[in-house]
């Protein structure tokens, strides 16, 4: 009986979060006061997010203890399992090892609460009493909802209007874990009211969802606002994965010539691959391999500048890959994939060349996800099969180049709030989508005259 | 920091399944032929099932080994972890602990693939090379489109009509998985056509989908019909997980005061207490608790009698608690327990008093899921709510007696595709239902004239 999967004993848990900063190489960009143009500093960032946080956020050490209460509630479904695909790669009949790990089998379905149930416990320990929050697909608002109840804070969650409607699933997922979730915009804040009036058929967007989110956390000196990806705090919470996998594949005695994930705003992919990116910058030789959509091309089409995280330009300017803080990408199924910009550590290393992007289009990425379905059972999130359609191209690879390889990547969450995607490609409806030039020059006209890194 | 989840490491993984009747202190009635009111023999059954399933059906063998085909499969996601409840336990605030076995980390989300595995891999062996098979909620039916598309078989699932209108994602799954899944009454078969005919707007019935799926396969020779419940090849295949329990709750060093499953056929609650069944014929003491709903009490209210297993009146004679063979349970939201009869096995052991049975109300189930969502972080299926609810009455004996016990659940499934019963639950819009005695006594005709056990 060959092995299937391997898993840590509760005991063998990492006890620490990674922090890359205290190993970049070169340094990264500062983020900016969009005012001032000048490096921002903790207190500019203190209505926003608790202190605890925000020195998480600029720290430079490199292994942070992870709080015990913390621990407590990652035990819930953590330390999770390094599985082999052995049904995939006998499907894919290539020189190819492949290993997954399995972030699905948390409570909300996703890495997502990785941070937050970090966040929330910092909050409550700040003295916090209710956070706010936007979501778009909604693996993030629940996943901060759930953490919320498990630490006693109020948890109000901004979702995306046209997604609150087509993923109902999504929105009472939060209601029973206490959170209240409002379509956005809403009524609820002066940002949201103004577009009603202006708009009162407005789908919303994910833009809008942030600014509300903001504007209702800070007017409220008891709350605080909670991002999902993106910020240095929250892949560091995420990298508890990647250091796992390394303890696991340790066990099974491989190390990955290969290491992808998918990027939406590079949580995902920086908690698996973060400590892998230690070993490289350390001199061992692996590929990490960012896998994002070609509807949405941040890393592969979008220039390393300066922008603002949100539509509204209300937060400090991120030196990143971006796309222009008012580009709006096609209403593709990977929800968790639409986001102007990437994480500021991923860009830099992107920037470094230390990590490599590359783009899949939808249609592809279900294709790879149904015969992942039809070989090894797991329905995959939509972002995740952008990692699978990778993995795919890497297996071909190997094949015309005769050569064995191990990758590994991240299965970040299970589709089966998403079927309707699957639904669509399946009855022919998903279209090809390659963004032209024109639309990505036009888009980018928003970072002119911003400060350049 | 405490434990809370243990895992067997696969090569620890039970090799066979335990066959309950070895062990039968008394000897169970026989199904019976309709006709002639003889014990039916395999060769009546071969037009329905292979006959490599038919021998496991009758075998009085305690131990039969696992394919190393059905094996491989379940390595996709078993062993399944025994998990203690730490957070549900401090909210009940009662002197108990409380394990629970998940199996929700299927594919599927459910125990269901268990048999389903299984009854695939003996179809293909026999030659078989489509199956044909009904549901209700609709885990079965994607349990079973799963296993068929590993195994190379076509499948057909007939889905109760009101379900597949309510609950489309469950369609979905089965169509990512390759099956085609209709929607029954439907025009594929003689009895759908029929009903189709008199009631173009008919709603459907679970007796009707059963029909439908035994006319669609008997017509073919080179298919069969697949049952996700109630026969003692089900219950056999399901054995794995509690015997996967009793080898993790070893490894803690607690044997159960209480064991604990919700029963619609009888399927996971076997899966998990027959091997603790077997203690007890032994001479252990145990409580086995069998978990129904007030809508449906088969085992609390139904009497032990022989009756069909569906409507139409197509199968053998059953010896089981039974509410009547045309019984409409009330449309409760856990459609996985919306049967009128029992698995024989399980009506024998609550007959002869070495199981017990107890029936909760829908509102209390989901009470006891929402604080258990809030507690432990997973959303469970409906069905399972019930055990829950088991659970925490449990719990309120031991803190009234002052007694600690150790209690073990099966969490049967998640309910992440069942959000819609927890949004009614929370929205106020479920009702307690408790049969009338009138209507029990009205359901209970239909079994007048048939023979008795």
């Amino acid at each position: 009986m060959k092995q299937v999967k391997v898993f840590l004993d509760e005991s063998e848990i990492p006890r620490q979060w990674y922090n890359i900063l205290a190993d970049m190489p070169t340094p990264m960009s500062p983020p900016l006061h969009p005012g001032t143009g000048q490096p921002v500093g903790p207190d500019d960032l203190a209505p926003v997010f608790p202190m605890n946080l925000i020195e998480q956020e600029v720290s430079t050490e490199r292994w942070i203890d992870i709080p015990e209460e913390v621990m407590e509630k990652y035990l819930l479904w953590r330390p999770t399992p390094l599985c082999r695909a052995r049904n995939f790669e006998k499907l894919l009949n290539a020189p190819v090892k492949i290993y997954y790990k399995n972030e699905g089998v948390s409570p909300p379905g996703s890495h997502k609460p990785n941070t937050a149930i970090a966040q929330a416990y910092y909050n409550k320990a700040f003295g916090v009493k209710r956070l706010s929050t936007e979501t778009g697909a909604g693996q993030w608002g629940s996943a901060l909802s759930m953490a919320c109840q498990m630490f006693g804070l109020e948890c109000r969650v901004f979702m995306v209007k046209v997604s609150y409607q087509q993923k109902p699933f999504r929105g009472m997922m939060m209601q029973v874990w206490g959170a209240n979730c409002f379509p956005s915009p809403s009524d609820k804040t002066e940002a949201g009211r103004k577009i009603l009036a202006e708009h009162p058929d407005s789908p919303g967007s994910l833009g809008i969802a942030i600014s509300e989110a903001i504007e209702d956390s800070v007017m409220d000196p008891d709350a605080r606002y909670s991002l999902g990806s993106v910020l240095n705090h929250v892949l560091l919470h995420q990298t508890i994965n990647g250091l796992e996998a390394q303890k696991l594949l340790e066990k099974v005695g491989v190390y990955p010539d290969v290491v992808i994930g998918c990027t939406g705003g590079g949580s995902n992919f920086g908690g698996l691959c973060l400590p892998f990116v230690q070993d490289k910058i350390n001199g061992k030789e692996v590929s990490i391999v960012a896998a994002e959509p070609t509807s949405c091309p941040t890393m592969t089409r979008g220039p390393f500048a300066y922008d603002f995280g949100d539509t509204a330009q209300t937060t400090p300017l991120l030196a990143m890959h971006t796309l222009g803080h008012d580009f709006v990408p096609a209403p593709i199924h990977a929800g968790g994939l639409r986001y102007h910009g990437m994480a500021p550590i991923i860009s830099h290393l992107v920037k470094e060349d230390i990590i490599e992007a590359r783009a899949y289009d939808q249609v592809q990425t279900f294709e790879a996800g149904v015969n992942w379905a039809r070989s090894e059972g797991f329905i995959s999130a939509p972002e995740t099969n952008h990692a699978i359609a990778a993995v795919v191209q890497e297996a071909e690879r190997a094949k015309e180049e005769g050569k064995e390889k191990v990758i590994l990547f991240n299965w970040s969450g299970h589709g089966l709030v998403d079927l309707a995607a699957y639904d669509a490609y399946l009855s022919g409806k998903l279209q090809k989508y390659e963004m032209p030039d024109e639309e990505i020059a036009r888009a980018l006209k928003a970072i002119e005259g911003l400060p350049k890194p």
